[in-house]
């Protein structure tokens, strides 16, 4: 038997395992289709007190988590996304009663008209049915992505990192109890863990039984997710994000921009990693730019002129143009045109954000017509691309592909839409 | 060398050779997309007087393909399909002209707003960038779809199927002549005929080239094409539809509709292909319906119930529920309650098009909520669900999954959308 064969026999297994399950959620996602505003949100306050009654379970769980992460030499940076205390586990029941105190996107009436025949149409809003969702180590995911997927009304089956499996385990079943307790069917939360990477295989594949896949993490299992589910997928994260000076930049506006937009926290996709610079400003805005990101401690990538000015200055090769440091660095070039910002832009970026900074009115709309991202911006900081700032008041993700969401996500990008058709008899001629 | 080594050595040469192809689609795109209505709408009329101007050739390329289409023996019904006369090239420059006459989508404002910190938001409709689509014998959807996407402003990449290859060939001749001379770029419409199969390969690998891809055709081109592809589809067409008669259903309106479901035209998506009966409806309406059904020809696959009243059915077997017969055919099975009508629905649609006939106020509530299909009905007729009826003033296609578009398409749907943030030097605390 090769290793080849190895894994289509344990795909195979736990496609038999889990089509029951997955079975199971769509019955639940059709359940939850038709509850009111009222049934999700008692729902989830359940969850939320539920949350804080098992805390314990929870913290001694994730307790055995950050033991074998420190068995197994996990980074140490990853122990801190993986770790909850008193105040994580409250700071997450507090995130649910959030969601409770959205606006349900379901039965929204996107349009609608009357028909030369008499025929009324109407398009609505409705959950998707049942989500899948595959993600890295952070157990809060695990909680903020069934408490959104519950208010939309929509069953969602999780895989989260190995790392967190114990954690994500005892939270799952907290969020199972307490959707049952209010006579919801647990079943709308399930999480295909136990079978571990054979079980996102399955996930991936599920065509009629996951209605749509959302990977949050890291570039290589987005890809992967990517290029290989069946099943339609939102594509997240992923941000190779540039902040260009444009000739008329402000010197004040350009620094605390660069510095706000590569700094401000440097982990997270909106942060700025290349930074353009028009040639008639690198005297007159440069050098101001550069001391305040050195006074962040920001390693330089700079190419020749951006070296001959700044002796601390790594020489940048091409590979810089296309890194997503995530970390105190940031990649800088020197160009002669707005047009070469924007080439640049188009042929390196992710499409997630970029921002100018410039005095010039036709300029500004220029880029922000012609750069093909999900989120153009004129003289603001890259951070603001995020659905909490852009007051959606929860956070999917960011989408970076064009079909159906495309930039921060908020609850109506967990919806689909249903056109609703009411006639007399009308038959077409 | 396996068989497998010559279709990935194949695969390999033709995305070597169509990738500088893409790229010039991709660049035109950029074009495209900052174009104004008038600039297009200039080349849609360009492109009807050429089609005119040039029938002759058309119908010599399409004379060749009827000849080739003839000697190799393809079925007559597809000669008809793949058949352009005067009448049929005068058609296709009046539908561009038509397309012309629409709204155009880019531009328009989705939703903004002002954030607390000044900073203004706005999500405006903007071209996908290169569309991607992949089609059977009939060349009217080489124009059709390229004239929609050019006035969504989008680039275009063809891969239309073998038998009309030649017609197709003159036919992006044409189109593309016409687009350069207004001054747009020729490369907004392209095809990948001239490598055939393995030109529908590349367009399905081709990730950052080509945004969306819409596969048009049977059913098995369309899961070929859901399950290979690594860039984002639409999957659209395959209606396994039913009609559903309660028991309180009016006989005239149950005649009607299901006589003009199952008959007005058999070989579309929009036909109804299973009809639903109550229990308590089966002596008062259904002999009534199934002469209506006798007197168009449809031969009946009916359960025991509906042998018992009808002598000429045909047994009906599990596999007729799924059954899509495009032909005068049409499965009927009775049902004791609408909660099993609805079970069946979800079970076996393709999710569609289903229509309930009732005269119940609630039931007719239940169905509309609880059908999960793109277009659920009330008293009418299944052929509604189109483009073109809906008031769309054009066809792109009826997506059936969940994804970004649901139902019939029209302008709008082909394309994303962008969010565009103007500030003055905010960031972000």
């Amino acid at each position: 038997m090769t290793a080849q064969d190895d894994v289509q026999d344990r795909l195979d297994q736990a496609t038999a395992a889990l089509t029951p399950r997955l079975q199971a959620a769509r019955a639940a996602g059709r359940v939850l289709a038709t509850q009111t505003s009222a049934a999700k949100d008692a729902a989830l306050t359940a969850i939320a007190d539920a949350l804080v009654a098992r805390e314990e379970s929870v913290l001694e769980a994730n307790a055995a988590d950050l033991e074998r992460a420190r068995v197994e030499g996990l980074p140490t940076p990853l122990h801190d996304r993986l770790r909850l205390d008193h105040d994580r586990v409250a700071a997450l029941a507090a995130a649910v009663r959030d969601v409770a105190a959205l606006e349900d996107p379901v039965g929204t009436v996107v349009r609608g008209r009357r028909l030369p025949n008499g025929v009324r149409i109407e398009q609505v809003r409705v959950p998707f049915g049942v989500l899948g969702v595959i993600y890295e180590a952070r157990p809060n995911v695990t909680v903020d992505i069934a408490a959104l997927a519950l208010k939309s009304g929509n069953a969602v089956v999780l895989r989260g990192g190995s790392a967190a499996r114990e954690t994500n385990r005892v939270l799952v079943e907290v969020l199972r109890e307490a959707v049952a307790s209010v006579g919801l069917p647990a079943d709308a939360i399930a999480s295909v863990d136990d079978w571990g990477r054979a079980g996102a295989d399955v996930l991936m594949q599920a065509r009629g039984l996951v209605d749509v896949l959302i990977p949050r993490g890291g570039r290589s299992l987005i890809q992967h997710v990517v290029r290989t589910a069946a099943v339609p997928v939102i594509e997240t994260g992923d941000g190779n994000v540039h902040v260009y000076l444009d000739a008329s930049a402000d010197v004040r506006r350009a620094c605390d921009i660069v510095v706000n937009s590569k700094t401000q926290r440097v982990s997270v996709c909106n942060a700025a990693e290349t930074l353009l610079v028009h040639r008639d400003a690198v005297d007159r805005v440069l050098p101001a730019v550069l001391a305040a990101l050195h006074d962040r401690d920001v390693v330089i990538h700079g190419d020749d002129t951006v070296q001959g000015i700044d002796p601390d200055a790594v020489a940048a090769t091409e590979a810089d143009w296309g890194t997503e440091y995530l970390a105190l660095e940031m990649a800088v070039h020197v160009v002669d045109s707005l047009d070469e910002a924007i080439a640049h832009i188009n042929r390196w970026s992710t499409h997630h954000t970029e921002s100018i900074v410039t005095e010039d009115y036709a300029n500004a709309e220029r880029f922000l017509a012609e750069v093909d991202s999900a989120v153009v911006m004129v003289n603001a900081s890259t951070r603001f691309t995020d659905g909490g700032q852009f007051g959606f008041g929860a956070e999917v993700g960011i989408s970076t592909q064009k079909l159906h969401a495309r930039g921060p996500m908020g609850l109506p990008e967990l919806t689909s839409a249903k056109w609703l058709v009411r006639g007399e008899g009308q038959v077409r001629e």
